[in-house]
């Protein structure tokens, strides 16, 4: 097989530039073990943070070398969470949705490489600050939590500013990425890697239900919206300007325009909401993948998702040549 | 100079596979004319439909060949518009914003080739109908008006469902491109070129006041919104899912949420908007821009942009090799 070689891969000391984003529940120690087995580095979704999960979650990794990653306001409130995981010695501990400043000594002193999610250059200028080995800067076209700018033209634009501030940072490019065509094009962006949620949210490692699976095959990436609603249903206080990319289903539909109606009926939506996720209802609860479901077709394993993206990445970047006149 | 050859640039017989878009008001004859001698393709932005604008325009490019592009709901009011582009000869048609079926029968019997801009994939099915011969995917974080999916993901997408359905249609990426990055990036998602608006705008051959010029050299990629106040002010009846990307300024700061008092308002803020924006005030009305703003630093000459362009994308493509270990 192929090897793709960056800056990423060097300082990490991986097959390939290639990172599983640490999400929230979807993400446990069998995916990131195995991304991290074929070569990439998978990171634990350390979410909103229950301590008996994400130990769990590193026993599942095993002896495999994985990286872990927090929604820092909300880890911010239990900050023991933080130590817990730098005690597994992950291979990087990533940041996003919040302020990395004040965890960076902290990080720095275990000696563990710190990345930092950002959505705007303000972000990137915070992750600088705080030492950050690693900025990803996320589009507004990934699934999940995110903000608004798109990953074509920030990545260049994020690349110009570390170029400028902190040239020894890597770069990461995150949002909409599933396949060797946006890791080749990341690449040729000014990335030194790529950093994939809904791709490899879509693999049988992933703790996702089948149902959910289904709607993401079946979802073209039109059918996606950014919104606040599933964050109103969980009772979950995000602060701006992050909202979470997801499946434009029924529950969108039905409460679209009216997040003041939601709010006064949690007391029954709630549980509903919550009921509905677990069950894997794909349409009366969220279903959380972004724009590039378009771009997925199966549900193959984690590795095979790694596999894919190099050999295309490599054949794409192999044959450019061909493009010279 | 280096050459760029794919498939668009043996299709339309330019040397770059680099399309200037045609934008209403800003890019007329001069500019066209430039991109064509710098080895692109130049389109003159018929807009909203002026006669005698249009006849100036071409006359001002002179002999080089040049398109043209039509805001299709637009210039369905007045399809007069189109026989008398078509009586120009152009070098290609342009429709975006509207379905171009209608139209397709007209223009292909004048033998000219048909672009059809494409914001959905329900877009691109109603181009391939029309029998584009080559589909722009525009992303939404293109400067002016558009939709919201992200180029990233939208353009190899949209390659997917060409390849399946329509494998001769040709594929050009919009939104966020403005240097060589952008163009080798758009190339590994599997378009066959680029169509650049923003980059364009900011040149010197461009009808663009110079604080105008100034406010988006002064911009990062972070201070841009997609809005419908400009259009309410212009009271321009776009239709959905149109709205359009404009400077994050003092004007939508002051309209934002109150769509319905600026209607109520327009009797006396439709002329203050046309003003200021005829005095080219940076603050009082849109300053049309993409989050490409935050990539440009200054306003060469049209031919300078596609020279860089295609000098960054060679070197880019030429040594992409290095990434293979
Ligand atoms: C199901 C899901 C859950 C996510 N949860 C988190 C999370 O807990 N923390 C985080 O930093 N990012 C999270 N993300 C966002 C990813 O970090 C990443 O930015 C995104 O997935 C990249 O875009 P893509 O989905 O198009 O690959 C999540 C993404 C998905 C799809
Ligand atoms: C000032 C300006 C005016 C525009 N006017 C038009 C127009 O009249 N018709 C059209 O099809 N597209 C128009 N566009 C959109 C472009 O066709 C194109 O999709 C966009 O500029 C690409 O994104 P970019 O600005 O990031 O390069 C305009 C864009 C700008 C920046």
């Amino acid at each position: 097989m192929a090897r793709l070689a960056t800056r990423l891969t060097e300082r990490l000391g991986i097959a390939h530039p290639i990172l599983s984003a640490p999400m929230a529940l979807a993400g446990g120690g069998a995916l990131a073990a195995a991304v991290t087995r074929a070569g990439g580095l998978g990171l634990i979704g350390g979410g909103y943070g229950d301590a008996g999960w994400i130990a769990q979650e590193f026993a599942a990794a095993g002896n495999t070398q994985v990286g872990c990653g927090f929604i820092t306001w909300s880890m911010a409130r239990k900050p023991e969470l933080l130590t817990q995981a730098l005690a597994h010695k992950p291979a990087a501990l990533m940041l996003s949705f919040g302020d990395p400043r004040p965890f960076s000594a902290e990080i720095a002193a275990a000696g563990v490489p710190l990345i930092c999610q950002c959505q705007t250059l303000a972000h990137v200028r915070q992750a600088i600050e705080a030492g950050a080995a690693i900025i990803v800067a996320q589009g507004s076209e990934a699934g999940g939590h995110g903000a608004s700018r798109a990953t074509l033209p920030f990545v260049p634009e994020v690349a110009d500013l570390i170029a400028r501030e902190s040239p020894d940072t890597l770069l990461v490019a995150a949002g909409g990425i599933a396949d060797g065509r946006g890791l080749a094009a990341a690449l040729m962006l000014g990335a030194d890697g790529v950093l994939a949620g809904t791709r490899f949210w879509a693999s049988r490692e992933a703790m996702v239900h089948e149902r959910h699976h289904a709607a993401a095959i079946a979802a073209t990436g039109d059918q996606t919206v950014r919104s606040s609603l599933p964050d109103i249903a969980r009772q979950l206080d995000w602060p701006k300007p992050f909202d979470i990319r997801v499946s434009a289903n029924a529950f969108i539909a039905n409460w679209a325009g009216r997040d003041a109606v939601l709010k006064d009926a949690i007391a029954t939506e709630g549980p509903a909401y919550r009921e509905a996720f677990m069950a894997g209802d794909p349409d009366k609860a969220a279903v959380i993948f972004g724009e590039a479901a378009g771009l997925i077709t199966d549900i193959p394993s984690a590795g095979e998702i790694v596999e894919r993206m190099v050999a295309e990445a490599a054949a794409l970047l192999g044959g450019a040549q061909r493009f010279l006149a």
